[in-house]
C-alpha cells in the first residue's frame, strides 16, 4: 500500500483522457492494419474510437506521431519472454505467442510495414525498435540459461532468429495453423543442433 | 552438336515474336515489383519491354494470365537444389541463392504478394505452385540424403521451414548482410539438431 502510494501519481495520465487516447491508439493500429501507415484517415479513426475527430486532431495534430505512438504502444506486450526456470517450455511459449501475434491487427500492420522501405525514418525508427525490443527480450533469455549452464555459451541473437524464422515462415504460408507441436519441434531442433555443435568450452 | 539438333524445334517458339514475349514478361516482373500485382500499367510495360502497347495487348487480353505467367517464369530458376553428394554444402547453396533471390525484383515480388490474401485465385494459385516447387525441390535433396543414410528418416517439409525461415528472417529484416557463414552456421544447428533428436531405427 504504501509502495503504491508512493508512485508518481501524474504516471499514467487519469480518467476519460487516457480513454480516449487509448481508444484513438487502438483504433489507429487496426485501421494501419487494413490500410496501411499511409493509407488510414483520420475521420475513420475518430468514427471506430467512438471520438471526436477533433480529438485525434488536438491529440495528434501530426500524423506520423500518431502511427509512431500507436505502434509502439501495441508493442509493450510483446517484447516478454517468461522465465519459469524451464528453457524449453519458455522458448515454445514465446514461439507460440510470436505466431499469435502475427495474425494481430498489430503483427499484420508489423510486417507490412518493415518491408518496403519507403517509410519515413521516425516510422522506421519504431519498427526498429519494436523489433530490437522483441529480439533482446529473446537474447536476455537465453543468456540467462546460458548462465544457469542450462545452454553452452553461444550467439543469442543466432539462437533467436533460428526459433522465430520457421515461426514466420509458417504463420505467413499460411498452409496449416501453427501448434504448440510445431511450437515444440523447431524449440527441441534448435536446442539439440546448438548443444551438439558448441565448442568444448577449455 | 547432333543431340542439339535433335531438340524439338518449336519447344521454344523461335525469334522475334519469343524475344517479344520474354521482354514483356520481365518488364512485367519488374513493374509488378515495384507497383504490385494491380498496381502496374500496361503502358509502362510496354515502355519497358521496349515494343509497341498493342504487342501486350495481343499476347495478354487478360491482365490476370500476364501477371500469372510472368511469376510462374521467373519462378524456374530457383526451383533447383543441387546434388553434389554433400548435402552440408548442397544446403549452404540453396541458402544463399534463396536469400539473393529474396533481393531480386521476382523475389520481393513473391514476398509482396504472398502475404495479403486479397489477391484472385489464379495469382494465389501461382504463388502457391512457385512456392510449393522451390519447396518440393528442397525436400526432394533431403529425401535423398535420407535414402543414401546420411541423414535419419525426418519431415523432410519442417526440415525445410527449419532451414529457409532463418534465411527470409535475415533477409527481411536487412540489418546486416546474409553471408555464406550464416548459411552455414544455420545448417550446422539444423542437421546436427535432426541427428540429435532423431529416434532410433528398430
Amino acid at each position: 500500500m504504501a509502495d503504491a502510494e508512493e508512485q508518481p501519481p501524474a504516471r499514467r495520465p487519469g480518467g476519460r483522457t487516457a480513454r480516449v487516447r487509448a481508444q484513438i491508439l487502438a483504433a489507429t493500429t487496426e485501421l494501419v492494419a487494413r490500410d496501411g501507415i499511409t493509407g488510414f484517415r483520420y475521420e475513420e479513426v475518430a468514427d471506430r474510437a467512438g471520438v471526436h475527430r477533433t480529438s485525434v486532431y488536438r491529440n495528434w495534430p501530426d500524423r506520423e506521431e500518431l502511427v509512431v505512438e500507436a505502434l509502439l504502444r501495441y508493442a509493450e506486450d510483446l517484447a516478454s519472454v517468461a522465465d519459469t526456470g524451464d528453457l524449453h517450455r519458455d522458448l515454445v511459449d514465446y514461439l507460440l505467442a510470436l505466431a499469435t501475434g502475427l495474425h494481430t491487427p498489430f503483427g499484420r500492420t508489423l510486417e507490412q510495414a518493415v518491408q518496403p522501405a519507403q517509410h519515413s525514418p521516425a516510422i522506421r525508427g519504431a519498427l526498429a525498435r519494436i523489433l530490437d525490443q522483441r529480439t533482446a527480450a529473446l537474447q536476455q533469455r537465453i543468456d540467462t540459461a546460458t548462465h544457469r549452464g542450462e545452454l553452452p555459451p553461444t550467439d543469442s541473437a543466432f539462437l533467436g532468429e533460428m526459433l522465430s524464422g520457421p515461426v514466420r515462415l509458417i504463420v505467413h504460408r499460411g498452409l496449416r495453423p501453427f501448434t504448440r507441436a510445431d511450437a515444440d519441434r523447431i524449440v527441441t531442433v534448435v536446442l539439440a543442433g546448438i548443444r551438439a555443435t558448441a565448442r568444448p568450452q577449455d
